[in-house]
């Protein structure tokens, strides 16, 4: 199918997609691939992603991107979860591990650190004009 | 515009998106509307939420989600970060304050935690047994 048609012959995931590495798979798509996770941080924790090989979010053509949500979605529904987390990371320094785009769905079965996504939110006081002067600069290169 | 037709009065988000909350705002479609966070714990730190107003991500409808990851991609691109994340949170306990869907891109600037996205990931050793189970209990639910 076209989605093949760009994959890594290195890449763990591509294995997974072509099924050279067993998975625990969820759904198939023309478009996506969904597993479980083997290295769970909570119960139902899953991986989607695009069958399309791209290391990072912006490698990753738009047309490849359409059915990823409502994957993510389709199975936070199935499990009947009302707390987690969609994660996909970007980078080393991100907690990327895997350089082939996926995105996780985290259950979050309780407010303890024993399980699920653990979030660490280090605000800082913005400046109101420095915000205003850096949305002026994306909107120019938008 | 048929988006605003679900909205909630007493939603900030629906507000900003209404223009009676001002906001630093980067994109507006039909579909969605962005804007950098003024809690940001990145440089760059925004966000994305589709105009129509569901608390969590199982409950807006596929047809609301179609432009959510190009549109993150775009400010991603636009900012030219190379190491982000990309978060959305369902549920107090996983860190949802305002509950109205929003999708997080938060650049991480190095790997310290002074900024952007802090990651605990408490993962545990999985039975291959119950992840096979699992996973069959899922599909049939899909
Ligand atoms: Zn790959
Ligand atoms: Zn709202």
């Amino acid at each position: 199918m076209a989605a093949s048609s760009h994959t890594d012959d290195n890449c763990i995931f591509c294995k997974i997609i072509k099924g050279d590495i067993p998975s625990f798979k969820l759904i198939e798509t023309d478009a996506v691939y969904s597993f479980l996770d083997i290295g769970p941080i909570a119960p139902g924790h899953a991986l989607v992603i695009p069958k399309y090989h791209a290391a990072k979010l912006h490698d990753l053509p738009d047309e490849h991107l359409g059915e990823i949500l409502a994957t993510l979605k389709k199975i936070a529904v199935a499990q009947g979860v009302e707390n987690y987390n969609i994660l996909q990371n970007n980078g080393r320094i991100a907690h990327q591990v895997v350089d082939h785009v996926h995105f996780h769905m985290i259950p979050k079965p309780s407010d303890s650190d024993e399980a699920g996504l653990v979030i660490g939110w280090p605000t800082k006081k913005a400046d109101m004009d420095d915000l205003k002067k850096l949305a002026e600069d994306i909107k120019g290169k938008l």
